[in-house]
């Protein structure tokens, strides 16, 4: 059984905040959108029907509580939560608060993913917004 | 408890293909893409945590299947499953076969939504589609 290792485009682009029981939770490094990366820790995986069904149910329990907990954090209109894979194809599962006046296109409309360039936290921001999605599970 | 009703905009850019246990399968009208939405037949309900766990157990295998099959009907190279929510409340989660040459920007790799105008299918072509979705379940 070969060992999970995280696809090293997401950890560039995101920062570690913790494990939970199946996935790994990156905070992405874009001020942007609150935005969160789950990963499972399974290797090999590329879709979620990949997965054990077993650890499906911990996937859905794990992204709807950081999806519920990103939502009273930052008191956001909606969630997003997505498996997209086009560009990396590692299982990730995409949990984002969107708003309505939020710099999509349209605004609060439109997808997140391949919109302009990310806007990298300033140094404080990003630990206090990590700290806060630590706290939150 | 109040009865579910099918937000009137899915109703009116999809064709009912069959429910599920938990879901309603709707075949988008646009034939640039393969593409269900799977819609879970509760009433008032917004985000995945709304619903409760046993509920969220279902619709991960529900998803699971639509996306296993509808890969294996159309070949496709990967699978998007998404909840936005954006534009339209009520729960429904995107099931869409993605291929390295589509129609997004840049083809293959861009998101789905809000790229121009949906494309209809041709009649016969749409009931052989939602035909072939009945049979994938």
């Amino acid at each position: 059984m070969s060992e999970f290792i995280l696809d090293e485009r997401l950890a560039a682009s995101t920062v570690h905040a913790l494990d939970l029981p199946l996935s790994r939770v990156l905070v992405m490094n874009d001020a942007r959108w609150p935005w969160l990366i789950l990963v499972p820790r399974r290797a090999g995986m590329v879709e979620m029907f990949d997965l054990e069904p077993a650890d499906r149910m911990m996937l859905i329990e794990e992204l709807a509580m950081a999806g519920k907990q990103l939502k009273a954090l930052t008191g956001c209109h909606k969630i997003n939560i997505a498996n997209l894979g086009n560009v990396v194809a590692q299982l990730h599962i995409h949990v984002i608060a969107r708003n309505p006046d939020d710099p999509a296109d349209p605004a609060g409309n439109g997808p997140v993913w391949g919109k302009g360039e990310a806007i990298p936290y300033e140094p404080q921001a990003l630990q206090d917004f990590v700290q806060a999605v630590v706290k939150m599970f």
